[in-house]
């Protein structure tokens, strides 16, 4: 894409209302807008980088057997009170003409735990797991984290089905997995946490990323490497090895939970097993926010310059940077953009008409992973810098080489 | 995809509080649940459908300059208060617990209007076309027409930007015509209507599709081709021609239309011209819903035993339909699976133990554009059955040259 045909321009100032390095960030180089507190809009190179995040989770998700719908965000008011969590204070709550209560959904048990008892009736139905992307609302009543904890805001959520405990034991760890190969991916370096797993089980398991900015404590033991929540800790000694445990501050990036019956049981989710006999369904729910993840990347990786994307998630791979309007740049410029773009490179072309120094602070704050300058001076040798924005090493390559380097 | 595999059964009876065809339809063959009137769940077919569609209005509007976005659907009291719109009917209203009220996003010109506004400020930043796939909240008073009139739905709003009506009537244009290949690349024989315009037009254009299930009438010149909405007809003669009109039903699948300065001017969105003088930026904007659309296609594209998907919005393009547990059944449909996926060929594969008879009951009703079924009767002359869903022609393909027939 050309620079200049880009809708977002970047803002030298810090936004006056946002205490988050992921906001300032985001918004300085045009990747969201602020709306209201906890309320963004994704600008067209915010929203490449949601989607790539997606695809990420939507690969692993689908790669552990997971099918993916899509449920309303608008859930009626019976649909909440089977299971006790109308009152809840998350909720926002609306009303139809008819008089019709509504709540904004923030999570998704009560509706998906129904529709699967319309279609699953026995043993052979079993096991299944269902996701979505979807917008979630919640009723924060502080929303001063930037992305990382909207009043609305992108969430994956899957949802397992299974006959029996050792089935979901046995998909919870393949879920687990699943999670870590996505922060992995996503450039994200996330612990195992154990947190509070509610009446069906001791633990839940939280992915935490450790990072001054985070909300989340956890305790640390790097002797054994066992995590835990500082909301489950009941001692400083770590209970594996008994060894001194670290108090880190973290932001929780995912979250996966073994439902047991709670949500089966008041939605009447049941099967018929081999001998024909009524039993409840086991689930699991597994949680991931897409947008959280895309705020904690930047939180993870941004210099005094701006954001470092990592490579699989920036909303571009190239960044070409044509310095001077000389014909010998602008052609070179124009070659490469088109020729990378014809190798499926994903390249933001920048052919405005600025300076050097603008030009290179926009990059910077933007973040794609490879630079490429176009001047005069280094086109006398036949050739153009490409730097990497991580490690700010430049090198010179040849033009005829600088496609074939990228396209790899 | 194996249909054993697959999330959501078919059904026999039509759903009891469903009077539409595409809900029915949809519902029986197991695209979309229903979790309140006007408010649907889309299963893993039916999201398949959802975005085959969304890619297609995408690309095409890409294709004219379209940047895609994506906005919020919490939007605060101040900036509806702003165009005098807080108080339509049609706003789902929710209250934060700090006190802040929210409107539910019905469309989005209180919001655009004003982002753009923080980044185009000169005749150099026009014009923009910025457009989102996004859900949409609708206060309907009657929602009994499945997913053509939802509560809850699925929308494309593109919003232009231009400095004069000149440019704006130029981008129209185009507008009109990446409509025109939408509808029809979907399958969908759209007439282009003329509708109320509003202050800053005469008319704007919708985009109807006949059908007697419609909600909409349509006076139709079958001598000129002029077609006008009849709230906005003033006889029964063609204003263009004076010939006779006809009266028909039809669907409103899409509409553009002129919005001048009705909200640039109170949202402030201005710009400074080549000499430097202020002026309000003018406005258009062009809606699609996705989830419209695909009601559309099915009550257009259907016959007693089920839907006709045109390929280009199909869930899967072949239905590999395996008739009794012979091994040379069970390998033969195993390998075309296996050889039409490594061809990327969508392809659903029937693979459960049921009889013919209900096999080709489901195939009908899903209405998958082409079925392959492999029984044990052609494959002694070395061949499967190769069947056209929507002309019901049936023709013996040799067993080797299916895929390469299939993967055209």
């Amino acid at each position: 894409m050309k620079q200049s045909f880009l809708f977002g321009k970047t803002r030298v100032e810090d936004p006056k209302d946002e205490t988050s390095i992921n906001a300032k960030l985001l918004m300085r180089a045009g990747f969201v807008d602020k709306l209201a507190a906890g309320i963004y809009s994704y600008l067209p190179l915010g929203l490449r980088v949601l989607y790539k995040i997606q695809n990420i989770v939507r690969e692993e998700m689908n790669a552990i057997g997971g099918q993916e719908l899509l449920l309303p965000a608008l859930h009626p008011r019976a649909s909440w009170e089977q299971t006790g969590r109308w009152n809840e204070d998350v909720m926002f709550k609306t009303q139809g003409h008819g008089g019709q209560d509504y709540g904004l959904g923030w999570t998704h048990e009560e509706i998906i735990t129904p529709l699967v008892a319309r279609f699953v009736s026995s043993h052979k139905d079993l096991p299944l797991a269902l996701y979505q992307m979807q917008t979630k609302f919640r009723n924060e009543p502080r929303a001063k984290s930037g992305i990382l904890r909207g009043r609305e805001f992108n969430m994956k959520d899957l949802y397992s089905f299974h006959r029996d405990t050792h089935d979901l034991d046995a998909f919870y760890e393949r879920a687990l997995q699943a999670y870590s190969r996505v922060f992995e991916r996503c450039g994200i370096p996330a612990l195992v946490v154990e947190a509070s797993g509610g009446s069906f089980s001791k633990y839940s398991h939280e992915f935490q990323m450790p990072t001054d900015s985070g909300e989340d404590i956890v305790y640390s033991c790097s002797a054994c490497g066992r995590h835990q929540n500082k909301e489950i800790v009941e001692g400083n000694a770590c209970p594996s090895c008994g060894g001194d445990r670290q108090e880190l501050k973290a932001i929780e990036v995912g979250n996966i939970f073994k439902l047991g019956t709670r949500f089966s049981e008041p939605c009447g989710l049941r099967y018929a097993d081999e001998q024909g006999k009524e039993q409840p369904v086991i689930m699991g729910c597994y949680g991931i926010g897409p947008s959280r993840v895309m705020g904690s990347v930047v939180e993870a990786s941004h210099d005094t310059k701006g954001i470092i994307w990592p490579e699989t998630v920036a909303p571009f791979k190239v960044h070409i940077v044509a310095l001077g309007s000389s014909e010998a740049v602008i052609s070179t410029a124009g070659a490469l953009y088109t020729a990378l773009h014809e190798s499926a490179v994903d390249v933001l072309y920048d052919d405005r008409d600025m300076s050097a120094g603008a030009k290179f602070a926009d990059s910077d704050l933007i973040g794609i992973p490879y630079r490429v300058v176009v001047s005069e001076r280094t086109l006398k040798q036949g050739s153009v810098e490409l730097k990497k924005r991580r490690s700010d090493e430049t090198i010179l390559v040849d033009v005829g080489e600088l496609v074939r380097t990228l396209s790899k």
